[in-house]
């Protein structure tokens, strides 16, 4: 397997707080934004912290997708990494923060796995 | 809880083949690097890929370190992501070089959750 892959890192402000605390609703997202990215489901792992915000993880065979959520502050944190050029990260991000009815979004693609890691400008989204 | 936290990228190449397959070897490798590092271990989810390969998160009261192994080109992708300034995420990725026995090595800090996403240039290091 070809060790290219591409890293969409997102910070996804302005965020619904209920959505960014609700543990069932943000797994079925991630899966849901896998399956549309066309990644295949290995492993779903996702853990709600007292009094609140949620960490997760998405296991794909392409890589992975990852969130940390912080209610209190309308944010969270994500990453999607896809190894191969058949998917496109931005497909999941795109859709996460959309469901999460993010209002203004910062995102960053890194290259992996293909020497010196080549960085861009951040893209910025005032939604 | 503060959003502000630290991301570590790193490119390891040159690694040993055997130990990139190792599933229960990478396991113990992530959980002790995080304990390294001061973490909380919350969940452990790994993945063996055929003919070989293996993915894998820990996540962490402080976020998740991840792994995507390819023992056929000797390279491992590893993300340290530590919420807050207790933890320092270098202190678990460098164990990860070192236990996977990385002979190059390139590594991004991104800083999260703290508005505009600062990039600074790769470090890369030729052990």
């Amino acid at each position: 397997m070809d060790t290219m892959g591409r890293h969409v890192i997102a910070e996804l402000w302005g965020c619904d707080v209920d959505k960014l605390n609700d543990l069932s609703f943000i797994e079925q997202v991630f899966v849901d934004a896998a399956l549309k990215a066309g990644a295949e489901v290995r492993e779903v792992a996702f853990h709600k912290f007292a009094p609140q915000g949620i960490s997760g993880v998405v296991i794909i065979s392409e890589s992975h997708l990852t969130i940390h959520s912080f209610p209190e502050h309308g944010y969270a944190s994500i990453d999607v990494y896809t190894c191969g050029d058949r998917i496109d990260p931005n497909v999941a991000s795109n859709y996460i923060a959309e469901a999460l009815k993010a209002t203004a979004t910062e995102v960053v693609e890194l290259p992996r796995g293909m020497g010196p890691i080549q960085l861009e400008k951040p893209k910025v989204k005032v939604l």
